[in-house]
């Protein structure tokens, strides 16, 4: 953490604090301080700085999210810096103990909440790049510009895997590979927490074990899937992002086979200690643990909410409060839940505190918060995200466009901040700080080639004949639609629309405004590009058959204007792959690439393709042309513990200077349990100019073949094939070690 | 079985044939050959009955599908019992040990592969009854046709229960509720077996554990469940079969936490044999071990398949013929399979020819067939469930039309006996007897008052004008819309369309074609009725809002032209409910009643409902008036192990006669794991004169109440919730026995 405040007085450090002594010295009310948490702003009940203030002083409250977090709509980051240090002299000078706070946030894609932060990609934008290097210098911005605050806690990364275009929180992911969502998120992590020795702050892996399939696409609700498909599915991603070394876990809302996980002592002690060895704090999601009463009800009230979930390991109720303290008391004093189980949990969340340096120095330097936020390297590690994230989904000639075209920019993301932040980001969406896409082309071509007309809303008409007609008069046109700001189920309402109105978990296809308006561009018979500024894979069969260019742009976030618009005429090759299937339709869900091999009874000629997307994960296309060549393996057989390397050579054989990424494969040809057509087992990238060529290599430790079932994974011996754009090669698994 | 053919002398009857001596004689290819079965007819390899004849003399063959079955067109009846009579005199005269055949057909909706035969609604149909006595009268009568053919074991009945509207066996299933599915599949196997003592003929529990959620709705892919959802959902309907007896089990094609049931000992042993109980004959699917190698690829080849499969405690190949038995020889051979638990098959083989009779006589006589097959209380068996089945969706004062009325009849399904039939008859189409939708109608209102305009193909327009002018001219119009025949994945293609247009997985809604004949003739005016003839639920949501009468007549069987327009005229009260969800859209699945209760963390206003369908489970309207009142049960408080009755008043206190079903729901109030928002207990039915009123009771053991996890099932002490057409009552379980 930083040093201290000025014009205070050096706070007593402890250097080196001793747990043991504390926890003696503890009275049984001050250690269930340390499990509860609360909060300022408003969710259900308003909280103030003040009212914080006196949870921390009279009921012993450790940790308090005071900005930062989803529920803020504005904070200045200065103001932020000081009500986290006002905050932290309460507890370090008025209390008996002088036990500094744990300081959260949600910084989901950047310090987002905080006004003038960097904001980022979302994940999955971050996911198209398949770039760990740049996934982790996002992390590490993040991290600076989140600790300057005097946060000592991130909520994240999102280990989530999406495997249901539905749900709400897909943007918030690294998509639907296993594989590909362990790497990012641990990449992150790395970023994010900075020195190990020194930590920037703590990190949190969440949502464990298994969020990114509810059932319906509806958010929380149960991952309905069997033992092998969690263990091959959902778990391999956490078990990646825990060897990297988180601080803390965050259980996710949903039940799983039954059992509620903020409730459950399988997961939460079973697998996540015992087995995954995890040995850090376990901190309730917001609302978590009273879920259990209120939705769930395998608890008849809080009390026994509060029982269930300590029992089964959880440690800290993030927004529990003094009321969940009460709670633990009366469980305590009718001995329903030991105070042995208490100093555990206490134990964890102090050495947390010692392992962020809080009990050395709690405070931040609140004149150097301004000069953090959003420095020149920051916005350039978004810009360049942003750039890389870029995935062109259709090419028919008509990009790059040329610089001295005419251009109508319109649709409802064409010039809106807001929507091209998306969730997890201030929710006042006057004076954000970025450029819009109608700002990044206009950049590019000049202000007076640019004519605007939105056209539509997200789901309103708004003059698509004037949107039209100036399409008629312009070189190109550039239609800008898709999603807008949301959190989890689309809401809240107060920030975009009525519940069931898009963006709704039953539509991935445009809404009527927006395709009217495409289609009256697309009309015109001006050439037409369309963007979409999306956290979800929209199916957009329609625009996928007739619009002669189309570009995913996820939410690019603040820079994302400057990105689409340099991608557009040609100053920056896309390079993004999708990290995530669009689907057909809804009627084609789920659409995955690792689909499980299975019959088909009346035969494959009367049985459309179980994998059928409109756009296929790993799909994204270039302005230059690469030859992929010469796929090879370092091995042709290799032990169960052995690992295997793949190298493959690109060559850039068109006239433009380009970037290239590549996904490898791999198939199980005969296993004792039916396995995926094919699994996502490793990415490579590389920067070539025109008529260069490289090797890329990526290693695959043969224990990522594994085959899955209940409570175990092993691997057996047995042929497999790699996959790498086409070209494959065989690896024998043998009996041996190595 | 029936008496010994007329003009052929009296074959050695084998009355009390001794199991362990014929063993004892067996050479190990004899014994093979009882574990393979052949077929006449065309799949694959063409097979004659020539073909057959040598598999049983050469190879031993001790099963043979020669007619009946999902590859027949057409069996003429009496060649059918001549074929069965031919091939049995071949075994046991032109055979060393003399050991008769099992005869075994797909009589799924009556003996409907059978030119002739009694052809009833197809399950989904029966459902709609909620009446077990009508299911059970229908198996009897397949029962006796099928017997009287010369067929001695019916795959059937299906307890698979539809969980994705998309899946093309939804027809084929009793629904969504697995305690209806599994009642139903009781009733009819009842049927079907007839005496105990003196089988007509062996049934078949299909398809074992669990088949109707195959992902995506792809017929045979991965049923991915959790465990606790796997014994809540899939288990039951299997047990109460199980215990209602059964002589065959068959299992499912897919593959569930990763193992295909046809090789899993953990299923067709651990759960089928030690846990179940079951020690009767398990038999393959069509192709179901060969799946092993060419699809599932747990195996690499066939002798590695047919090791497999046996192992998991597999003993008859259905359709395998000689190859397999070669194959088992070889494993045998090489002792990768023992002779004893070869022995044990053959022992399973053999007493159930035993159990059926066929060691003492396995002639049929062929002068009876045609006398038997549709025979007048047969024919009216089906009438009576094809009318209980009619489920009246939707009525604006439209329906009952008046028998006076000049009607216009229209669309693809309203003149086709091959569509009202549905898949599992017939493939050939011309010459079927039944009464279409159509010749019912002007069986009521006279030949004179019927104009008839196709309208549409199932996806063609045919002259939609024609239609809507005949509506305009017309009083009434009734539209009937929806699927043709099909099989499987909604093929074969040479009897409907090409793969992937409609029937087909993606699609709920009708397709364009029918929507535009249904949108003109109700822009006319003319007070129009929607018939739909469907295998599954069809989400019809303009139809839900603007046409005015919506009957649902499932695939109503040969006289459902009868049961229709006695239904749309007045004659018959429709009591039909729905015994599946029907959906909004693909998007909205799944749509089912019984979901999962879960959390909605930014809180259920964002949150559309978890159960939203276009038309409920149980939904079902009646043209006159029920008052359902004074909801009680039999005590406030039982045991686990103890019993609860239902009771409830229903007073017809409209001024028709009506029939009236209830369904009866339960709700855990708090339990240890998550369940269900409600599950299904319960029907009860009662016929009512106007004015009349009764008590239907219904009994409840508390065993259904029970909370499922991982490898187990306990009642939990606590309160339930009983709900019955909106009254409810409170029952708590307690701690002791009973």
């Amino acid at each position: 953490m930083g040093s201290t405040p000025p014009g205070e007085r050096p706070s007593p450090t402890v250097s080196a604090v001793d747990i043991d002594d504390l926890l003696d010295e503890m009275t049984l009310d001050e250690k269930l301080g340390q499990l509860v948490g609360t909060y300022v702003g408003k969710m259900g009940e308003e909280k103030t700085v003040e009212d914080a203030t006196s949870e921390i002083v009279d009921d012993h409250v450790g940790a308090v999210s005071p900005f930062g977090i989803g529920i803020s709509t504005r904070d200045d980051p200065t103001v932020a810096a000081e009500t986290a240090n006002r905050l932290q002299r309460v507890a370090v000078e008025e209390t008996r103990l002088g036990i500094p706070l744990l300081v959260p946030v949600d910084a989901v894609h950047g310090h987002a909440y905080i006004d003038g932060a960097t904001v980022f990609p979302h994940n999955l934008g971050m996911a198209a790049t398949r770039n760990p290097d740049l996934v982790e210098r996002g992390g590490a911005v993040t991290g600076a510009e989140t600790a300057a605050t005097g946060a000592s806690l991130n909520y994240g990364p999102t280990a989530d895997v999406a495997r249901d275009q539905r749900w709400g929180r897909v943007f918030e992911t690294y998509g639907e590979s296993s594989y590909l969502c362990g790497e990012l998120a641990a990449a992150e992590a790395r970023g994010l927490r900075g020195d190990d020795d020194d930590p920037t702050l703590g990190v949190t892996a969440k949502h464990f074990p298994a969020y990114g399939q509810p059932s319906r696409g509806e958010d929380a609700s149960v991952v309905d899937v069997s033992e092998s498909t969690f263990r091959r599915t959902f778990l391999p991603q956490f078990e990646r992002l825990l060897d990297e070394g988180v601080d803390v876990v965050m259980p996710c809302y949903n039940a799983l086979d039954g059992e509620p996980v903020h409730g459950s002592e399988r997961f939460l002690t079973g697998l996540l200690r015992e087995e995954c060895g995890f040995d850090g704090v376990v901190t309730s999601d917001w609302g978590g643990v009273d879920h259990l009463h209120q939705y769930h009800r395998t608890a008849a009230d809080r009390t026994m909410a509060a029982r269930q979930s300590f029992t089964a390991g959880l440690d800290l109720v993030s927004v529990g409060g003094p009321a969940y303290a009460v709670e633990l008391r009366e469980l305590v004093d009718a001995e329903e839940l030991s105070e042995r189980r208490v100093d555990e949990s206490v134990r964890r969340v102090l050495e947390l505190k010692a392992t962020l340096g809080l009990f050395e120095d709690p405070y931040v330097d609140e004149s150097a918060v301004s000069d953090t936020l959003a420095a020149d390297e920051h916005r350039e590690a978004a810009l360049d995200a942003a750039r890389e994230s870029m995935t062109l989904l259709k090419n028919d000639d008509v990009l790059p466009l040329d610089e001295s075209s005419e251009v109508l920019v319109t649709g409802p993301n064409a010039d809106d901040l807001h929507h091209q932040f998306g969730g997890w980001s201030v929710m006042d969406d006057s004076d954000l700080t970025g450029i819009t896409i109608r700002e990044g082309i206009a950049d590019v071509v000049g202000e007076e080639r640019v004519s605007y007309e939105p056209g539509a809303g997200v789901t309103e008409e708004r003059d698509v004949a004037a949107a039209a007609s100036a399409a008629e008069d312009a070189d190109a046109a550039v239609v800008v639609l898709g999603e807008d700001w949301y959190l989890h189920e689309f809401g809240p309402q107060a920030m975009n629309r009525p519940t069931g109105e898009f963006p709704t978990r039953t539509e991935l296809d445009l809404p009527d405004a927006q395709r009217t308006l495409l289609e009256a561009v697309q009309a015109t018979g001006t050439p037409t590009v369309l963007v979409l500024v999306s956290g979800r894979p929209l199916s957009i069969p329609w625009a996928a058959e007739h619009v002669p260019g189309i570009l995913m742009a996820y939410y690019p976030g603040m820079d994302g204007g400057t990105a689409v618009a340099e991608t557009l005429f040609g100053r920056h090759d896309p390079s993004g792959r999708l990290p995530i299937s669009v689907p057909r339709s809804t009627g084609h869900l789920p659409t995955r690439f690792d689909y499980l091999r299975h019959p088909t009874p009346i035969g494959a000629d009367e049985h459309p393709d179980s994998y059928d997307p409109l756009f296929a994960f790993g799909h994204g296309l270039s302005y230059t042309e690469f030859e992929v060549r010469a796929f090879s393996l370092s091995q042709s057989s290799v032990g169960p513990a052995g690992t295997v390397t793949a190298e493959v050579t690109v060559e850039n054989v068109g006239d433009r200077d380009g970037e290239r990424s590549v996904d490898l494969f791999v198939e199980d040809v005969v296993s004792s349990r039916v396995t995926p057509a094919r699994q996502h087992v490793g990415v490579a990238r590389a920067t070539l100019a025109a008529g260069e060529s490289t090797t890329l290599s990526t290693t695959v430790p043969v224990e990522r073949l594994a085959v899955h079932g209940r409570d175990y994974e092993r691997v057996e011996p047995g042929e497999f094939v790699f996959h790498c754009e086409g070209e494959t090669a065989e690896l024998t698994v043998t009996r041996g070690r190595e």
